[in-house]
């Protein structure tokens, strides 16, 4: 069997899990880790490739696994397919899903390459979820609900502010789909907490939910990865009302992330270029294996 | 907006709620529906086009969606797909599967027609989140959990035995994916209980559960179309075990399968000619509006 080509780009949280879980498939082959950091690796990349150029792998990658902050991910995703290698990312800025697909749809089309955008859980699999659940009761509500956990990308965006030391910021889910957003924030010295809230609360990723931003000694002693949703649909299939449905989920964040990549990685392989959505791949192409073992198992 | 042309085909149980759902769709118009009995039709069918031949239409239909007994799919789909109709049904019998695809792939690819079988919400959309969760976590086991609530497969196969007046097969879950089978049946006069009970516990739908054969004086009045399903996975993405995925729905039946086969008629559309599974699908292809719309509502 010829195995799917993959680098891995960027090493923090998402990257280690990548990794994991590129390894754990049986049908990938991890041709490199690209990061700025390419003295004293970490023991578990001892031999692997690691450069700071997707140019200086010996093997050509046919896909990147773009495991980098949000709002890094445009320029990124741009460059690998501009050199024809299909990217996935984990994009999480709900409300901007579709101007980063119009950009890349363009950009992969131009070089015949794949992009899949935000394949992660929420979105990602939530995704595909929720469009499920509209097409079975066209009318009605969805309600998502999460946590409670950390939310990397919010995390990540609170991190971001002058004086935050380190963040973490939890979600908690109040009910038909209403959360709270408590951030605890450990900061540099002398800084004005004030001021930094403020910064963190006028974020867009912040300013839509009630957020609570709290001093704590340290971030550290609290971080856990869990994380979990609680999606549930109400609606009316033809003239039926009280369809009833209901999705749960309890798992380690970035795990979960990292898994859902490398199986969009694996659909990129097989579609025609340009940019998707999870919700635009067909969940078969998610897996590997024959389509017939697929279908007897599964289906 | 140019609406989907659609005929139902067959109007029993499963063809009167696609009517209802058809008729709740704004991009599908109802062309005709396709049954024996073409006098004294039900108030519902005063406007519609009843006729015991898809060729004695007026308008020729694009997608036929086929209301009949499991085993009745295949010869009816052969027949619209070399009419160049796009077929649906809600094929159940999960050991089946495989042969109905490879036999219905090509009868579609010769005529340039697309056929989505086993259209219906096990199989169906419940196989969806089957594939959808073991992407998520690729190690791990899933069960499927299901009712208590009637089998319309197995009911129609209970009652096709002779001797049998009329019949509900009732799916009681025991937990861990495994099911007992109440059957309750109203007997012919004259007939011989222990035969017709042999009879049934030794077909394809019965044979691999416990089932229970109850002869009652009126299977009507124990006739209640809800159902129900559990499905849960716990499993392993990438090296982080105890991944823990919960699937719930409590629906009424025959509405459900009917809003599904609907979705798939419309996700057919869009489809290259060849048979699909639901896995097979993009989601978003089961939902009518612009993929900007979608999106922005759904991921």
């Amino acid at each position: 069997m010829e195995k799917i080509k993959a680098v891995i780009v960027g090493y923090g949280n998402i990257g280690q899990y990548a990794l994991q879980a590129l390894q754990a498939a049986e049908d990938f082959e991890v041709v490199g880790v690209i990061r700025h950091q390419v003295q004293n690796q970490p023991k578990e990349l001892e031999n692997i490739c690691v450069v700071d150029d997707v140019d200086k792998l010996p093997v050509k990658p046919q896909v990147a696994l773009l495991c980098l902050p949000t709002r890094s991910v445009e320029e990124a995703a741009k460059k690998y397919l501009a050199k024809g290698i299909n990217t996935v990312d984990s994009f999480d800025i709900h409300t901007k899903i579709w101007e980063l697909h119009c950009s890349l749809d363009e950009a992969a089309k131009q070089s015949g390459a794949v992009s899949i955008i935000s394949a992660g859980w929420d979105p990602g699999s939530d995704s595909v979820v929720r469009t499920l659940l509209e097409a079975c009761a066209p009318k009605g509500i969805t309600d998502t609900n999460f946590g409670p956990g950390m939310s990397m990308g919010h995390s990540v965006a609170a991190k971001s502010k002058e004086g935050v030391k380190e963040a973490l910021s939890m979600t908690i889910p109040l009910g038909t789909g209403i959360h709270r957003r408590n951030v605890y924030i450990e900061l540099e010295d002398g800084c004005d907490f004030e001021t930094v809230k403020r910064s963190i609360m006028e974020d867009d990723y912040f300013k839509h939910d009630e957020t609570h931003v709290i001093e704590v000694p340290s971030v550290q002693a609290l971080m856990d990865k869990g994380h979990g949703v609680n999606m549930v649909r109400k609606g009316v299939s033809g003239t039926t009302h009280n369809q009833l449905f209901e999705f749960n989920m309890k798992i380690n964040n970035p795990a979960l992330t990292s898994q859902i990549m490398v199986a969009c990685a694996r659909a990129s392989i097989c579609q025609r270029s340009g940019c998707y959505v999870m919700p635009q791949l067909p969940v078969m192409d998610l897996l590997p294996g024959t389509l017939e073992d697929k279908i007897r198992r599964l289906v």
